[in-house]
């Protein structure tokens, strides 16, 4: 089946009909036109000649490991080759691209080595002392050794408090002694742990003469250099398929009594001397300033999954075409319930991308405070990113998922990618951070400031909001400004952390424990915490495109975005209109009128729907789906897709003679 | 790893606080006592030393395939016998059970004849003529040939109009000439077609003369009997990986210009004679009941998927234990925030089972007049089983998303089978009519319904609330019965209805079509049909819970039951408070008194969690997870289950000679 060169007709109409300049959008996107050149350029050499994705599909477990490790390898050398021709020393190709979008497009079946390069080697240069980095830390750097930090255990995750493995000094031999007591305490999950590491990172319990000391870092050679065979005492290997990252190599880890010397505990901190004397360390131990970095990434990550699911639901829903509206059969992007389902996930693209933009740029206007000791904007930036995190995760997942519905049966091919897209998105829920604990320390965040509000205590900038609107004897006039539609989140973010406060205040009263009375109140905290990140979100996309920014870009953009805006404030007021309605008095005009409003600004954004996701700028390497290439040609590529099955190498499968035959002969 | 032969003394505790027998909770659930005795029975040896279902996800994608169709065959030749031992000529074992819950325990892969069974034999027999069903049916009927059923296209699902295969008569030799015009035209997705079948009911465009005669059914033959090799003409394969259901063997048949003897068109109803006269079908060709019972099986599958995910949830919840609110770590089950993802599912997996029923108790009891050539209660129908399929499909599919995330990272394991459930309770929100276009059909039906109130004929009964409720000058004195929990839904879904169809009749005043206002329409009118829907699954669970049958079951029972309903109706309706409190005037006092409602039930819903789902009666196999199993020795399975996967056979995996050890060397 051959594809044809030409883009398909319905896409060429719609991208002729669009009302504003498409490179202007992906500039104003990536925040930056160089960049975004420097995108185009960089990827066309990246993407060359790369293995067809979809081989992944049909090969067995084992076979797309090794695929795998052959695409980490070659996708490493390749950026790191790049990224010495371009600009030497430079760091914004690699080690930058290999997470993100273009490592997911290069390296389809995921990165068996990205542990070690997040975390294993940043933790040998940020927690082990000078000498230890020379010794280790260079050699990781340029991958002489692979490693990979192992904290959650097969019975523990995000309570890191109730990690099991242990690590005893033993004076006499100036060893520690490394033990995974109960299977409970296997070390489980790491990247890449189970077969591709040699080296790894290990969160035990630090005890010197029975002692407990907290949790620290241990180095342990797991592997043999020369054979990759598993050292004695080490119990090693994959927890096994999942539902995605089929090739990310996830491990476990059971140390039995496993003899390290004392110098390959980590101490740049906290330090063991010879004598079994322990030196605490002089930062606190709950820094949680990196992890706001990488929750606002898990965010930025997300947003760029969902862009996938809806560059490919609306570029499919403008070349499918059906039902009986009209003659000739309407494209799918012209009914409304379609549109419903689709439209908004654009919009929803833009806020998260705004949204976590703007947590990063106010962690590089903390970090100077930061590392001067200041850490007072920790917990409201803590909380930022918690609950970014956790609504854009949630979000992005269950609306990939609608993606794949509006896509119909063809959504449900594997070719279509949705499918791994949304097991991408959908893991992003559990790691770093479970989106409900993330959600509760929001809500405890908040309960701290409702008690600063009610003591008339300054807020956290981010949470000024909860003061302001708290004095209002009552919502004012109803004009439905954008202003408002924010107001209205903020306000009805407010009175859910006023209830969940009373409800908790009460319970304290009544004689719960401070973690009981936070638990019976969860369910209020974690809707206060959803709402709170939902002002937000809706207040950045608001200033955004109302505030001094507008000026910078043309008057046809900014039809665009504002139409985004309308669309996003809408259907975010009405999905919590429940919340609104409590606290906000609407009438039912009031609230006819937004329908009316939603109804209109969904034809609006239909007219540029195709013209803006490609303003996302999204390489159909980066879509890998038959149904969302550029050039629309769905049919053509769905039938060379289902050709390439290896089922279709042959006529007659091997099932007929084992199976169907005799089955058929038999006249059940 | 051995699995410890004792029950995990967390489940043993809860099991023994049970207040209600799980057994009569069981027999209930099923609707019969010995029907459930019989299925533990039965099962019992139908299990009996089958493959593990583990195993598939290791094998490649071909592997699966071929794996697949012995465990189909197997599984047909083995329920076979087991009927013919039991009760020789029934079919309680015989084929039903190879659909559903049994089924896919046996076959975890799919099945590939299930189209063979479910409508290739149907069709022979219900729309062949005698002569036909002697020629073909009965070989069909022992698996003498196997067939499947081709209607969508790849350009064409729902659209039945659209479809674009042709069978052109050709008086000359007395043949039809079947041919796929256009890729577009291309059969796409029947189960079985890629590689299993040999026959096949093609779904065509009828001309003669060139003249179109609409959509008729056509027997073709696309293998060799002998060699199973494709026939001339015939272009045939399988459509590629999908996101579940890797051994369906979904396939595409493209036809050029393939002949077929003029009787082997399928001529019950409509027949074309040698002459090339063409004789009208004396039925209408839109017949919809088959569809009712369909659709209401679809929802009854997806209640077992959702119920076995919230097996899963409920008892891993019970078994992990995590965080700091007391010591020693509570069970996540203690936690109000996963008892608030967890339970309320258990509620929703005995409403729809309830409805489901309901629907189908419909259904036998319209059997009758329909035969009778009345079928005046069909759009009722219709309209309900198009409702519940969309609503269970949709509802079930993101519940077993989040019964995924609830716990956690081993959630993503694909032997938690989480995974799975997820992929085929998925693809129930597109097949057998995809959910947007089900909820518009129903919002056509209601819109027909308010004329009839407006008019004040009579309405059908399942839609007589609309009439009712209409009347209403507003809504009585609010006391949060259970009676008035289900009139706020069903107040919300008649004004709703009501809006819809002003806007609906605005529309058609200001010239719009009649396709194009129900179009514009669409928003509302899929709302006010999910309304409708909320309101007879709510409306049927009260009924059974406080009506006639409630006598015959004991006290504990019904209090358990009680709770539940108590849990969904309280659950469904702050879920639906936008629609409500847009016509029901509520003071915060009321909101706030539903939330401390809701907390309460939760709790008492918490202390029988495990024995409710122990009560859905689902075996190990049928569960297919390391984290549900009855033993709750969840650690053990999943060290074990991590075993298994091929990666851990060798300790020194290929890549690391091939890729990871030059690439180390190298020192990049």
């Amino acid at each position: 089946m051959s594809i044809p060169s030409a883009v398909n007709p319905d896409l060429v109409k719609e991208r002729q009909n669009a009302t504003f300049d498409v490179d202007e959008f992906a500039s104003w996107f990536y925040g930056d036109t160089a960049l975004m050149g420097m995108k185009r350029l960089i990827t066309e050499e990246l993407y060359r000649g790369l293995d067809d994705p979809l081989d992944l599909e049909y090969m067995s477990y084992e076979d797309v490991y090794t695929a795998g490790v052959k695409q980490a390898v070659e996708s490493t050398v390749r950026m790191r080759n790049m990224q010495e021709k371009i600009n030497p020393g430079g760091t914004e190709i690699y080690p930058t691209l290999l997470s993100g979008l273009v490592g997911n497009a290069m390296m389809p079946a995921g990165n068996p080595m990205a542990v070690h390069l997040l975390m294993f080697t940043k933790a040998l240069k940020g927690q082990g002392t000078s000498e230890q980095y020379e010794r280790w830390g260079k050699r990781a750097d340029n991958f002489e050794i692979i490693g990979t930090y192992a904290q959650t255990e097969l019975g523990h995750g995000t309570y890191l408090r109730g990690l099991q493995t242990r690590a005893d000094y033993d004076r006499r031999t100036d060893e520690f002694v490394l033990h995974t007591p109960h299977i409970s305490a296997y070390k489980w999950w790491p990247g890449g742990l189970g077969h591709t590491v040699n080296y790894c990172i290990v969160v035990a319990q630090l005890y010197i003469d029975g002692e407990s000391k907290g949790i620290h870092l241990f180095l342990v050679q797991v592997r043999d250099e020369e054979t990759h065979r598993p050292l004695p005492g080490i119990d090693i290997g994959d927890i096994g398929k999942k539902i995605g990252m089929p090739g990310v190599n996830n491990g476990y880890l059971g140390l039995n009594k496993v003899r390290i010397p004392r110098i390959q505990m980590l101490m740049r901190n906290a330090q063991v001397l010879e004598d079994g004397s322990y030196v605490k360390s002089p930062v606190s131990q709950l820094n949680y300033f990196p992890m706001v970095y990488v929750r606002a990434a898990v965010a930025f990550g997300n947003t760029f999954f969902l862009a996938q699911a809806v560059t490919i639901a609306t570029r499919y829903s403008a070349v499918r075409r059906q039902s009986p509206i009209n003659e000739p059969e309407p494209q799918v992007l012209d009914h409304i319930t379609q549109q419903m389902k689709v439209l908004p996930e654009i919009a929803s693209v833009v806020a998260y991308r705004l949204a976590a933009g703007q947590v990063w740029s106010l962690y590089h206007r903390t970090a100077k405070d930061v590392n001067a000791g200041d850490y007072s904007r920790l917990p409201e930036l803590h909380a930022l990113s918690c609950t970014l995190k956790a609504a854009c995760s949630y979000d992005s997942t269950y609306a990939i998922e609608r993606m794949r519905q509006s896509c119909g049966g063809h959504g449900y091919l594997a070719a279509a990618n949705l499918g791994n897209i949304f097991g991408l998105a959908s893991a992003a829920c559990t790691y770093e951070g479970e989106n409900s604990v993330l959600y509760l320390q929001v809500g405890k965040i908040l309960l701290k400031a409702w008690g600063d509000v009610l003591a008339k205590r300054q807020l956290m900038p981010t949470m000024s909001y909860l003061g302001e609107l708290a004095a209002w004897k009552q919502f004012p006039q109803w004009t439905g400004s954008w202003q408002q539609l924010v107001e209205a989140l903020q306000y009805a973010a407010t009175n859910k952390t006023r209830l969940a406060h009373q409800h908790y205040t009460t319970r304290l009263g009544a004689g719960r424990t401070q973690p009981q009375a936070l638990n019976e109140t969860g369910i209020e905290l974690t809707q206060a915490a959803e709402l709170h990140g939902r002002a937000f979100v809706t207040y950045t996309f608001l200033q955004e495109v109302t505030g001094k920014a507008a000026a910078k870009r043309s008057a046809n953009l900014n039809r665009v975005l504002e139409q985004l805006l309308e669309l996003y404030l809408v259907h975010t007021v009405q999905r919590h209109m429940a919340d609104i309605l409590r606290f906000v008095p609407l009438s039912e005009q009031q609230i006819d009128d937004l329908q009316t409003r939603l109804e209109l600004v969904l034809k609006q954004v239909r007219l540029n729907a195709v013209a803006i996701v490609d303003g996302f700028d999204l390489e159909d390497r980066e879509l890998s789906s038959v149904l969302g290439s550029y050039d629309g040609n769905v049919y053509e590529r769905i039938l060379a897709s289902a050709k390439k099955s290896p089922m279709n190498k042959r006529p007659v499968p091997v099932a007929f003679e084992r199976y169907l035959k005799p089955f058929m002969r038999a006249k059940l």
